[in-house]
């Protein structure tokens, strides 16, 4: 017998019914004899639904007032699920985050788990019960209900997890796994069987979007055996998992895009140390998420550098900008909207070093002109003209093999 | 300075522009002075909607995780009461049950305010702050989140106003206090300035309705002062307090009536010890609430026994009823519907004794017929047709001059 922890996001409780098909799943895992821990997310859209009426209280919001209004989605979600297994002959019972024993920092709105006391989980899993955690939640030292952050219910599965010695952790979501690229665009994208977590880590953070990279990391730091699965289809889903039991031929995983990119540059900026510092110190403090930083080559003393936000954040970088450009002397700032990244991810690429020269000329033949080039040890991104991103992808997946 | 503990039902919390009228009382509160102690059922229907939800998910719900479901809605008001306060520039915070130390019994649904350790909410006060609790919920001995009933929330309050020895516990509601009658029916009803604690119990069961009776009764034990007043209105409203502080003249307070009567009885019950305890039992042992009982002159040995239930359970009792009959060897059953019971309550009936005459005599001028009559210390009630209760309504209330 062994113990699965399975999440189900907010998509999957989105009604009624959605919670019902989410208890046949968790009976079904049940049935082959394994003790069951669930952790839900709120509902559907409810969580958008609290933040619109928390903004009508006025222009601001505390953190840790919307931790206590954020934090009841997950506590319906848990008690109707409970109730759905309940009515299905299945004993089950729900607990709130601090119930579960889930500790964080004296942070709100994005803390991080300290500890999990498992006690209450364990007392309700011996008497032969389903478990559910509203995820996402947790208790400060204080005495305060604390959130995870958007996504914290993946954190919250991955974390208890470690804490039970879960055989594995389920996530269940709206795709049926990670694929090798994103198969609205790519028709012949292949759901992908396993990723090493450093790949999932930068497949997630380029946008593949199905699992937190906050999630991965605490996943790869005590080796908790993650599957991304389909809510509604039974499949396997992809299993993320640690490099070494990968199969090793692997160059490139997948390909992942994200078209929500706008770019920046400041034109011959002074040669001095500190001046990188002066100019992201400044994005920071205006909460401005930057995302590849690229510095071209010097000349005369003097550099470019150039980076990429958010588009939402482009009327926000802009001022920001213009100001650090005139404080520091540099000669001039140019903006691009339109633009899209895409990557080529895969934990094979460390020994082969053509990945990143195979990957331009590809985009060179179809006549893609890059923008910029970023690059890590599993990783290469390129920014391109955004409606130029469904050719590159496609070129680039087959061209791979993928 | 003295310290205020304010309770606003669902109907004054209802959507964000009620909750900053909310404020705006809140807020002159405390600005003459005094500390206030916030206490907010959900959100108007709020709590009807989470139960639909329940039911939903198939015929049977735990008392356990109802509770965990519908403790989210006063947490929620309690938030986005907090985030408009601050939104108004003054400085406040919400808590849970359980965060503002309220201890119940290990019962779910309906459980007992145990004990309040007040620590936290102290602590917040001595900060200036204005302290918001979700009212209605509370934390059992084994961890688990309870409630304390429909209308639980100002038993909440008035448990808090005991603990930290509130001024005053101003209850808000959508009538402007207590009344001689109810003002729909009859025009010319006054608000009273004082209702005594045994008065308030009687005209609250009766279907006065604006204050449970459990909060009643225990500020009537922790000598608690309760002002029922209007959350839309700044007149005073009602107070209840004990009754050797009240005008000592007045022998009637009020008229209360209810319209939701149906009346059962059994014929030539046998005159035996526990025959009486046999039908009311299995009537008990069905969940139907009996409200008035009434037991006839014994002829030849044989009693007929009446009594009356809400109108809905009439369905649910007359089978037990008529099963009961025919095993304890009644000669018949009946029952009647499109009944309503008129009652006046009055701390001055005690020394007062023809009281219930009078009543009687003024029905009887009315040409209303009496189906049922019972008293008690400080109330005396009558079952009569239900057409007939404005009528009945109007002229007692002009005969007691009230």
């Amino acid at each position: 017998m062994g113990l699965v922890v399975q999440k189900f996001g907010g998509s999957s409780v989105g009604d009624i019914d959605k919670i019902k098909n989410v208890a046949y799943r968790v009976i079904e895992e049940s049935n082959q004899g394994h003790q069951v821990v669930v952790v839900v997310s709120a509902m559907g859209d409810l969580t958008d639904e609290l933040i619109a009426l928390a903004r009508q209280t006025g222009p601001n919001q505390s953190e840790r007032e919307m931790d206590m209004l954020l934090t009841t989605g997950e506590q319906q979600s848990a008690a109707l699920l409970a109730m759905t297994l309940n009515n299905m002959g299945c004993a089950a019972v729900s607990l709130t985050g601090w119930q579960g024993g889930v500790a964080t920092e004296q942070v709100h709105s994005k803390a991080r788990i300290t500890d999990i006391k498992p006690d209450r989980i364990e007392k309700e899993l011996t008497q032969n019960k389903i478990v559910i955690i509203a995820g996402f939640q947790g208790l400060s030292p204080n005495g305060e209900i604390t959130t995870l952050g958007r996504g914290g219910s993946d954190t919250t599965a991955v974390a208890l997890s470690a804490v039970l010695k879960a055989d594995i952790c389920d996530i269940y979501t709206d795709v049926e796994g990670v694929y090798t690229a994103d198969p609205r665009l790519v028709p012949d994208a292949k759901k992908l069987e396993f990723v090493s977590y450093d790949e999932m880590l930068e497949l997630a953070s380029l946008g593949a979007g199905v699992l937190q990279p906050r999630a991965v990391e605490f996943a790869m730091q005590h080796n908790v055996r993650i599957q991304v699965r389909s809510s509604f289809k039974m499949e396997p889903g992809t299993l993320v998992v640690e490099g070494g039991k990968m199969e090793s031929n692997r160059i490139v995983t997948g390909v992942a895009h994200d078209l929500n990119v706008a770019k920046l540059a400041l034109f011959d900026v002074p040669d001095q140390p500190g001046i990188a510092s002066t100019i992201f110190q400044a994005l920071a403090e205006a909460s401005i998420n930057v995302d590849m930083i690229v510095q071209a080559d010097m000349r005369d003393g003097r550099n470019d550098i150039a980076f990429t936000v958010c588009k939402d954040d482009l009327h926000l970088a802009l001022p920001v900008v213009e100001r650090v450009a005139k404080d520091i002397g540099a000669s001039g700032t140019s903006c691009g909207q339109d633009l899209a990244k895409i990557s080529i991810v895969g934990a094979g690429m460390t020994s082969n070093p053509g990945v990143a020269a195979t990957m331009f000329a590809i985009l060179a033949d179809e006549n893609i002109n890059i923008h910029m080039i970023s690059t890590s040890e599993i990783k290469v991104s390129c920014v391109i003209d955004a409606p130029l991103i469904n050719a590159a992808i496609n070129a680039i997946h087959k061209r791979f093999n993928l």
